[in-house]
């Protein structure tokens, strides 16, 4: 960490703080120029506030050299992860499909469309149970109850299953999930990460909506110091000022996030833009860009639905995204499973 | 709501989606031009979920006539909410000054400074027991053990007390506070949110760093939902492209929410800059547009803090700050306490 | 468009609204509800201020249901339009390599770039002679005699030459240029737009760093609307929060305009992220979301060049970056040329 | 500027940057420890692209110690510039009120509404002749014919007027226009600034709507530096992604600006938030923040006006804001004029 000194500082104000970063373990290299008095700071700064020091009166500046998080850091730990969910890996030269609706409605919808998507190549089965919902009024999800029907297509399937918890309370039924995801929203819910750090449980770390990367992986971080290091970040995308798209999906985080961390990164392009004919361009792109899998909805009943062409895929558009996809994957050395 | 559908539909598919509003209880207008339908939804239009129907093939636009909010919205509730903190009353032509330490240390501490900001003009107390903190490496509060500190200096001021809850499973010691603080990063931690929906104390909820105003009236109506209608909204900054400051005070949220909804708004202008020399100005802008009330971090040993000049404010800058707000809180109709 | 009028207003003021848009030669269709009045405008909506009447004490919300550009309307020119540059056609199945140097130095630069771009693939060379610089103390290009320098490549190489034009003062200068480009910063620069739509030569139009889409359109239009219809836009990064990217390439804005206009759309990875490491994966990317193009920045002379590894990749990276879009482009139905 | 190197790279390769960083004339201050090497650049940075460096492989980051804006500096003018506009100073402990209509329409409208912006209090007149427009089927301004009418009511009140300026080709119009502004779209119109930079006529340089502080002062140093010091500043909101106001007034920005620069900043509450029942609030909330004046939107004629209560203000409400105003101005040691 490198801090600049504003010119004409009392000595005693930079005393002050020097002999407080020493007391946290750290070395000091002061370098005093004509205009300029630098601090650098050596040893492991992961444990010092930056934010503290930069609203210092005496401080100009702050620049960290080492970044703030460690096990998640691909530094420490230069080959990809690769995290196994049921002989399912994520990261390295494999790719993964999650495919299943967004909620989970009834036994016979989740089974029929755990069947299709299985039939059209998805690798993993996901439905949601609990629903973070921005209304109150607006439906929350089976809760309990879904998870037995998820659980009920895992066994009809083989396709290991993802969905969401939204609370440390709801630990004990998640029981025989073999991927927890955390949403967006609870990326920051620091006691649920703590928790979910206990457990080996792959944990699936969405992006928060407006997070930066570094946010993102100080999340990671939070599960994998308390012991869990299987974590598979999701981009989802973030929020922008641009309103033809729900959300702009931020494709650029992958190579960065790859050249930061090993962890595994996949794409959901179906909550990032909500409209469904977009799914497809933006898988592709996500294979182009290296993810390592995707998640996408899909369901099976357009008939009872709603009307045609909701945000969901219908199992015959979702394989026409997997064709393509694995027409793709070569180029970027990778293969499905 | 009005719901435009593109050009050239199926009929069939426009009765669809015209079923499925009425089944929800809601009465239809349907309006046919030459090149336009037209679906006007009249009744409760909360329950109806606005993204599902944006993202149907058959549907050029979506617009919402009533908001989502209903406890929260003025139209229902002309008059502007007071909500009385042990006689400390938020809203309507009242200004609060919540003052105290970012986070509680030792007792000492913690009631000096809670004698030093009521001298100079506070009228609550704030101090922080749970911290959420981006790295796990940083620290996280003193926890439970600062929450009896805090309940110590409220029996020796008389000031009532406000400190951030981060979990459910924390509510049984958080008896004897007076206001219940939800951070940004907890705005939609909608487990939390309707834990404390089931209270009667006061909740202070923050605005998400990149909320919504609309999605932060929802959540303050996913509290007053479950039965607790005494929600405080507090301005703190919202993310930005901007990098000379943290965050962005959004100080134009305020006249909106003064418009939409009859809650109390205060701003927090510490924690949206960072830096400690900007919260006087900021406090002033408040003032000028309208907000019920400030909280203001204030320390005060800066000989043994780290350095002067931290993000906190000396009690005696915090003085000044409350004697420019004095004078100006007749302009725009309002008084302290 | 659908104005929807607020609860119980005077009459009176509904009918000054009405008056007023009639005279802009519109019809409308009046919708009396009990709780809600709604006023549909139909007609040529494109002449309509939506700020203004959005502004209006009556008025609740308003919807375009037109959108407000015709030329760049798809509705209006269904197919595909594809733009002829010397033989080098942007749209439909073609995609084009728009490569050069970030800025022309010298004649042995830019004509050793040339044919190294042209020996890897590209189609078309680019080159900055007028350099917009943040700073006015940064290199602002080698001006005119960069054009020169640049018109040499193109004759000996035969590659059409695509350079920046930043005001209208210079537009004698840039004959014999195959594709003048409007930069970010000047993406609003209407009166610039509006004497390039004087011309028939392509226009290469950058996204301002953050235009929305519609803005973007609507700049296209001001081009097409004085009678140049030939319009390539050029996705470059928008503006947001995140700082490990320099900015945020908005590849979802691909399949959405592929929705909207019938304009051609390429994308230039190298000013998005900054890093010339990430260029090869975001221009994978942008062939799945379905771009027509790519500009990227090449340099030569390695030994030269202040080190390794500028924004600009070297013309062997390059080439394996053509090696791999070859091998993608069957995928999405494209080819090079 | 301080550079950190990545671990373990070439010798040769930190070699070549140095030598090259001494050729634009600059001290290096070479600092190896055992993981990083850290090179200070000590001289006058304000020539170093800080993004060029920021790109090389061998760079872990760069942090810029001295402001790469330099006649706009305040650390090299620690007192405030007073910018005088006929008698009307900007600056200091001065405040101002520009006021006038959104666009020049005829003779008889922009008499009487100066009239009526003066008898209220208004110090200066400002009005729109060339109109920067989204859409090219929005009105365009009257253009010449708009400043010859703007020039009467000049000297029919006496005040100072204010108008836009979109292109260098019209500068000549501008005679007897006492201070030209310009517009956020413009705000890097380099060829412009500098054209104006010739000048010795005040320039009212707006915020472009997602720029950041520091590129905003280096617009500023774009005129400053060739040889026009007359710069006011003015804050008009910026690009979030909040819906509910047209744009989110940044006036956090005014105590960053006040301590980095000695320029006069004013706020312009009518465009940021587009609403006028929102202008006095935030008014108030500028004077609070610590804003040298504001320029308001006033028109005098609702009877033909389309509508009571469009973005402007009637001269009566306007009255109401400057009564407001002189009442908070001693609180902030301002005065009007």
């Amino acid at each position: 960490m490198i801090v600049v000194i504003k010119k004409d500082q009392e000595k005693k104000q930079v005393q002050n703080l020097i002999s407080w970063v020493e007391k946290l373990g750290l070395k000091v290299h002061l370098s005093e120029g004509e205009n300029t008095t630098i601090i650098g700071l050596v040893g492991d700064t992961s444990k010092v506030d930056i934010d503290l020091i930069r609203t210092l009166d005496i401080v100009e500046s702050v620049t960290r050299v080492q970044e703030p998080y460690k096990n998640a850091n691909r530094k420490f730990h230069p080959a990809d992860s690769i995290i196994d969910v049921n002989s399912c890996k994520f990261g390295g030269n494999h790719f993964q499909i999650i495919a299943g609706p967004c909620s989970i409605e009834s036994e016979k919808q989740v089974i029929e469309v755990a069947m299709a998507c299985k039939k059209a190549g998805a690798t993993l089965l996901r439905g949601g149970a609990f629903k973070p919902r921005t209304s109150p009024y607006s439906f929350q999800g089976m809760g309990v109850d879904g998870l037995k029907l998820l659980k009920k297509a895992k066994a009809e399937t083989g396709l290991p299953i993802v969905t969401e918890i939204m609370s440390e309370e709801h630990i004990d039924d998640f029981e025989g999930v073999d991927v927890m995801q955390v949403g967006a929203r609870n990326m920051q819910n620091f006691d649920l990460l703590k928790r979910l750090g206990k457990l080996k449980t792959p944990i699936l770390l969405k992006r928060g909506i407006a997070a930066t990367i570094e946010e993102w992986l100080m999340s990671a971080e939070y599960i994998m110091s308390e012991g869990n290091p299987n974590v598979i970040l999701c981009e989802r995308g973030i929020r922008t000022y641009e309103t033809y798209t729900r959300n702009t999906l931020d494709l650029s985080a992958i190579p960065v996030l790859k050249e930061r961390t090993h962890l595994p990164v996949i794409v959901d392009p179906s909550h990032a833009l909500g409209i469904s004919r977009f799914v497809k361009p933006m898988s592709l792109a996500s294979v182009g860009a290296g993810a390592d899998g995707l998640m996408i909805e899909v369901h099976n009943d357009p008939a009872h639905a709603l009307c045609d062409g909701a945000q969901s895929l219908r199992p015959e558009q979702f394989e026409d995204v997997v064709t393509s996809l694995r027409a793709m994957l070569p180029a970027v050395g990778k293969e499905l499973n």
